[in-house]
């Protein structure tokens, strides 16, 4: 009765494979640090098609878009919107933006011009390509990819502000290339094109970004809401962020917008908060579910990428498919170049050129363009850009992505640093937040600390109070650090058996060496001891900061407490003038 | 744009619903302590049923029965099958498959012959419908339902003796009523029946019984042998977990076979390895994710079937109903105290007349004979039979399974004991095992624990080492019960914070108060001492157990390591004889 499981157990199979897939790449060891392991699983994704094609005769059955939008593409971008690190990413937001907006608009129209002057070379036999279809073509193929940046850059190590730049640079994308992609589509229907149309798609895209990460918001902060009241039912608890999460970005495809600003907004927006709500056995699960979905997702987006690539769904017009690649090239190392010449005028924290070159080399594209150019109406070369689009992707992720890894090595770009922060240095940072925020407030300049600063308060005075439970409130991150360290350290030792049954007392270690012999004495004063050593860090930093401000001449030190906040601005700025 | 996303909306909504739902009802305490969560499901379904009804005016979408088979129910079974308690399990094994199969057969033709002497009476109106169509529905409606059972039974902790019989037979009944209801169906079909088929169907019980678990276990030692390998990318182990244990019930459903009994043969199988070769982390993500993923499907179930109750594919003819319903009842309870004659006749531990009332009344009915019902062949009094159906899973699930725990607490059935048992009763229960096993094999009685110590010996000897890793080989489970409490009593230690920085070291605390001032020398020995133990623990009562029989008249202390074990059984056999 095999009709009856059909669906469910060819999915499954396909899942098995991709799994095995990974497991044998990892078994041999060698493997893996050559060779991308995108690039395998293409690799894989073309020997099946092949041997569909073999004996079926006919082209394999080419990954459906629909499929890929709704099922396989939201799990990456949600592992991605929730596991990004929060501070680069706001700290680099101006030059994201400026890459993913600026660039993203530079490399559609550089590519879509030069491809259009291409075709109008008798020799190629391009000519009824018309520039609208050219642009059409160059909207899909300019934007970088998230899942194929993620897959190359997860195993290269540079720092993590270059990653960061190149990453966010592909996710944020995705309301531009949404946007022009959906605009050139309507206008090549479209008889004419009027001026109106072409400013309603520049408003557009603000329309679509910033309503992307307005749902996004949404549903993250409900979902913050939801896992207040779980404490019965936590085995529920994982469920509600992945619920959310994907309703947020069905709910932007619903109306048009940034699917995957959505679901990074919401990722972001709720992490926090949940992080604190549910259990931590609850949060292990959710982060171990979302790696593997997406691990699983990435799998299944490569081999399904080798596998339609192998068919007769292309018409292989050699001089535009290599000028396709060689524009592309051309264009993003073009917009890098004159992006960055801007944007380290205005930092102190300048681009090398180092990392310039690894921005502009790390432009891989990937799935989402070739689901796109399956998507395009139908009409007479479109089989062109398929395979164009099929060389490029190729391309990118073979070439660009197995050499990036020993460009990296040659030029000694700086990496990533291995250790994770420690507490003393996690209080510098802190402590210089605050410090940068005070200057800031008393210089009256508006930077980002300044914004840093007001987001932390109003959350602390309004938001979590409204999403986080009750006996949640007011650890800070120092404070769960230490607590998460102190749980590490516990594991370690009951791991390396070091652990006695009566617990080390710290008068053991100090100069107070009197033996305590009722038990439960010496469990509750070392109880208190830790409580008021943490009531000590979580509140006293912000204490300063609070308080901070309040030495000028206009005020008294009493007086500050009660003071508004919006008023001691007011002085501030009133100052400044 | 909402055709585009309709299915995927739409199943995370009604997700959502049911998540939304059992968040509300665990808010008020009272409710849940005195309604099962199965009856307030069926009835927020039933309410939202009324309101769909209400707007389209026509019935309600039924609950699919593909959807139910293919998706919402292995996810029980899965969990069900996973967390079973082993030891209980084939400790009553005997008696749980009496009940299951000699049981649900007693049922079925109880009251498919009943209900058909119902048919006779002329008052009723109910001429038409043959002994084989009463022996169909029968068929469906006899089998208690595993859902309905472990909602119900989870919340009323009765001991684990009784949870087993009634949880056990509701899971191994399966077989026979896929085969009951198969057979009953080509029955109705057919124009004559002869005995061969009769005696065909008593054969496929046991093909369709035994071909699930050989199949599930087949799926179960695979994945047990692929979890060797992921070593390297340990994100995707809990994968496996699920894929193979649904791959299990879909080959089985493709061959007609138990899926039910597969699944959870699958899950007994691998479990033990599984936990072996995964990380800790997987694990609680495997765990976490079975008890969700479940959670939600049983949540689903009950609010489908509300939701399916209400519409107009019934027919009400109460007399019908009212005496399947008395049947139902009559049939379970006379075969419960037939059965358990029997039964306590061959076994020390008898089951009392409490619990032969709860195992009577907890004979709940549910989903699985509602798809059923809706799969049946159309004919003139399907709905006839649809309606009798939803009044009997109403029934049993509103009136016993409200009234069950009164009824407990009322006869004062022995409950479940709270605490997990000790390392000392885990030596002592392992230490009696061995004991037994020792005296069966002297004894030349092959009863449970000569073949538990077989299949041990087996294991060990062979499965152990192909399936779990190298370094995980010798661990014995009192060793890894020990590891557990360390890890617990260190996380313990870290939350409450009494743990130092320097680790308490035995020296301070008994006799040798030394102090080393290497700290790593202090680290090795420490180190050497535990696994010292740990040698100890995991391998003496295994030795004790496999010297233990050599004792003997005929053979010398000596010379028994290099002995055949098959040889051994023969010599004792034959002086027993």
């Amino acid at each position: 009765d095999y009709q009856h499981v059909q669906v469910p157990f060819e999915i499954t199979l396909w899942i098995m494979l991709a799994s095995l897939a990974k497991i044998g790449f990892h078994l041999y060891n060698k493997l893996p640090s050559v060779v991308p392991e995108s690039c395998l699983l293409i690799f894989v994704g073309l020997i099946m098609g092949g041997i569909i094609y073999g004996f079926n005769d006919k082209s394999p059955p080419v990954m459906d878009s629909d499929i890929f939008f709704l099922y396989l593409l939201p799990p990456i971008v949600l592992d991605a919107g929730y596991f990004m690190p929060s501070r680069p990413f706001f700290e680099n937001m101006g030059t994201i933006l400026l890459y993913a907006v600026v660039g993203t608009v530079w490399n559609v129209f550089g590519i879509g011009v030069s491809l259009y002057g291409i075709c109008q070379v008798k020799a190629f036999l391009l000519q009824d390509i018309s520039l609208l279809h050219n642009l059409l073509f160059s909207s899909l193929i300019a934007a970088v990819d998230p899942v194929a940046v993620l897959s190359v850059f997860e195993e290269i190590h540079v720092n993590e502000k270059l990653h960061i730049l190149v990453f966010g640079e592909s996710l944020l994308n995705d309301a531009v290339t949404v946007v022009l992609y959906k605009l050139f589509r309507s206008f090549c229907e479209m008889p004419t094109i009027k001026g109106v149309d072409v400013f309603a798609g520049v408003g557009k895209f603000f329309v679509v970004g910033l309503g992307g990460v307005l749902v996004g918001l949404t549903f993250g902060m409900t979902a913050a809401f939801t896992t207040r009241f779980t404490k019965d039912i936590r085995v529920i608890e994982p469920l509600f962020v992945f619920l959310y999460s994907y309703l947020s970005y069905l709910t932007a495809e619903i109306f048009h917008l940034s699917g995957i600003m959505a679901i990074v907004a919401c990722a972001m927006g709720m992490k926090r908060y949940v992080e604190a709500n549910i259990s931590l056995k609850s949060h292990t699960t959710v982060k171990y579910f979302m790696k593997m979905w997406s691990s699983v997702s990435e799998t299944l987006i490569f081999i399904f990428l080798g596998v339609s690539t192998i068919g007769e769904n292309h018409e292989w017009n050699w001089p535009y498919i290599c000028f396709t690649v060689i524009f592309c090239l051309i264009w993003r190392a073009l917009g890098v170049l004159v992006l960055t010449f801007f944007v380290n005028r205005f930092h102190v924290n300048t681009i090398t050129g180092k990392d310039q070159f690894i921005i502009a080399y790390g432009g891989l594209r990937g799935a989402i363009c070739f689901s796109l150019v399956f998507l395009l109406p139908d009409f007479r070369r479109k089989k062109l850009f398929i395979a164009a689009t099929t060389v490029v992707i190729l391309f990118t992720v073979f070439v660009q992505g197995m050499t990036i890894r020993p460009l990296v090595d040659l030029l000694a770009v700086k990496r990533k640093r291995e250790s994770a922060p420690t507490v003393g240095e996690q209080i510098h940072i802190r402590f210089l937040d605050h410090l940068l925020a005070g200057i800031e407030d008393i210089s009256g300049h508006w930077g980002q600390y300044y914004w840093k600063d007001k987001l932390e308060y109003f959350n602390s005075k309004y938001l979590q109070k409204l999403l986080l439970r009750e006996h949640n409130q007011p650890k800070s991150s120092i404070v769960l650090l230490y607590e998460k360290l102190e749980r590490k350290h516990a594991m370690e030792l009951a791991e390396t058996g070091q652990l006695g049954h009566v617990p080390a007392h710290p008068s053991f270690l100090g100069n107070d060496r009197t033996v305590l012999t009722d038990k439960n004495l010496e469990d509750a004063l070392n109880l208190d001891a830790l409580e008021h050593i943490q009531e000590i860090l979580a509140r006293n930093l912000y204490r300063i900061r609070r308080t901070g401000p309040a030495y000028n001449r206009h005020t008294l030190p009493g007086d500050t407490e009660h003071m508004d906040h919006a008023q001691e601005i007011l002085i501030l700025r009133h100052k400044n003038l």
